[in-house]
């Protein structure tokens, strides 16, 4: 609780006068004032975040959390919850949809076992092992309020690491059957929005599939009651390890000042705790796609953040993160070698 | 003419058995069907394009025709018509937007001078002059049909050179003081709809501008009359060679099978030309951004196609394709790198 406290206290406000100087900068390139749109806006923010003007974001790492979800013997899926093992596996091995692409970004991957039930032999995963798994949420807390705390503290600590590491630029990624299930479960319980707009079909459950999953969660959070001021009831509740290390993630990143990329709908969840527990945390935030999982807009509204792509895209892992962070290289590029007006003697 | 007709002529349909191929492997992929969405949807795509099932988009060109309009005397842009030169002269000194971002994308910049009033001294600038600018289509047509189709046959050329030269992707850009308004003028002689909505205020026209700007193109409609059902007739009337010959890009690189990227309001417009003239030449087109210019939504619907990226840009020049380029590309490794599920034995 330590560890959590104290990043939380050290959250603190954007640097007013570097964005001051970077807007200075780019009214100064060789374009109509903003019309570079949220290239420009980036730019701003991540001389907010650094407190410099000109930055680089050469050295990225896309965090990636593991954990298997007790809810899964509900059929909230249409995949079993042992593929969450086969997807850390192939993520180690280079095979996985964010493996490509976060070669493709010159992104690494940071994969954490909070709570995979089997252990992935691949080298490469940093073992955090909090319990082989959450607990059904349909039949009591998905999990101690100890270790959804100790669950936040494990991703404070992989993202203060990346830190330590040189890490300019992190995103966001997880691996874990029914974790759709758990995110919806979470936004319906802080927000009390219907399951209509917060649920979806996650991997691809059918008609009656949804409307399974929907109950389950209604039960979940009935039985349960979480309380919708505590962020970290509500995760215990009915979250999962993984959305409680990705809000440990943004809430590092943020009191080490390095911008922290969303992926889509379970790393949006953990966002929108994370600025539950700490209004601050979203300085730090950047969005990356509109995930096609439909509760994404839900969050989009929540943060009052617009995402960049929209792809259609609803794999996870941390997919939408490697496709946005070519985008935030490409702002730091703009401002670090677009010419001026005073470079053409204007 | 003759290399206009045989362009047309020569722009077939997608190769389906290719895409069933495409289909096939997408299936195959680590992944719940369908969940990379766009990225997916583009990789078929290319396979229809190119008739094999893994591509490379590696030797990528942004295509930029420059003009100046005649249309400026009637000051309907912020800027002088002057700026053009400027323009121009920046991408070729690799300080201008389109500069740094295709540098980014590693792609090649061929800047082309259809029309610009003053010649630009910097080396690389690929001299297709017609004439030193557009005619003012409130006095009279802005060029005759014969420039029309030279401008036309310009862009094809250009784009046949760069098939010829290897390039497997390309964008569009321009350069051209005064092109929104006709960008604008030829949407409004095409569609009929309401000017509110095709006609926005380009480089940072203030409500007054955006006013006046709008009576112009309604006169010089009214007084060219060009007929909405010849594509030519209206490019001539009311266009510029910038649009042109953009519109020969498209057509050029359908003819030859290669990937084309739209940009933003000005080539959407040329690819709008380019499908009326031969609509198969779509099979062939890509979104990248939906430019902040209010138009571009009308382009999307009309070509039925969503922009991936949504970053309220509306600087032109190519910016939003450099950025695009990097979403195709990760496409084309989601092809070729993913694992399947038979590599682990599923």
């Amino acid at each position: 609780m330590d560890l959590l406290q104290k990043t939380i206290a050290s959250i603190g406000p954007l640097d007013r006068e570097a964005m001051a100087r970077a807007d200075e900068r780019l009214n100064s390139l060789l374009k109509p004032p903003g019309s570079l749109g949220k290239l420009e806006e980036i730019a701003r923010q991540i001389a907010g975040i650094t407190g410099s003007v000109i930055n680089k974001t050469d050295k990225k790492a896309i965090l990636i959390m593991c954990n298997d979800n007790g809810v899964t013997e509900e059929g909230i899926s249409s995949f079993p919850a042992d593929v969450s093992f086969l997807v850390a596996d192939t993520m180690l091995k280079g095979l996985a949809g964010v493996a490509v692409l976060g070669r493709h970004a010159g992104a690494d991957l940071k994969v954490v076992d909070l709570g995979l039930f089997k252990d992935v032999p691949a080298p490469g995963m940093i073992n955090r092992k909090i319990r082989r798994g959450t607990s059904n949420f349909t039949k009591g807390p998905a999990m101690t309020r100890d270790e959804a705390v100790k669950a936040i503290e494990t991703g404070i600590e992989i993202a203060l690491t990346a830190a330590d590491e040189g890490y300019t630029l992190l995103g966001t990624g997880e691996v874990g059957i029914g974790n759709t299930t758990t995110s919806s479960a979470i936004l319906y319980a802080l927000t009390g929005e219907s399951l209509d707009i917060l649920a979806g079909r996650g991997a691809g459950l059918t008609d009656e599939g949804l409307e399974h999953k929907k109950a389950v969660i209604r039960k979940g959070v009935e039985m349960n009651r979480p309380d919708p001021g505590d962020p970290i009831d509500v995760l215990a509740k009915v979250g999962g390890f993984d959305i409680a290390a990705l809000t440990g993630c943004f809430l590092g990143a943020a009191s080490r000042r390095v911008p922290i990329v969303i992926d889509g709908f379970i790393s949006g969840t953990a966002a929108v705790l994370a600025v539950r527990i700490k209004p601050e945390t979203k300085n730090f935030m950047f969005t990356s796609h509109l995930s096609d999982e439909p509760g994404t807009r839900k969050i989009s509204d929540i943060l009052g953040l617009e995402p960049m792509l929209n792809m259609g895209m609803r794999l996870g892992e941390g997919t939408g993160c490697a496709l946005a962070f070519n985008i935030i290289d490409a702002s730091m590029k703009i401002m670090g070698e677009m010419g001026t007006f005073a470079d053409i003697g204007m």
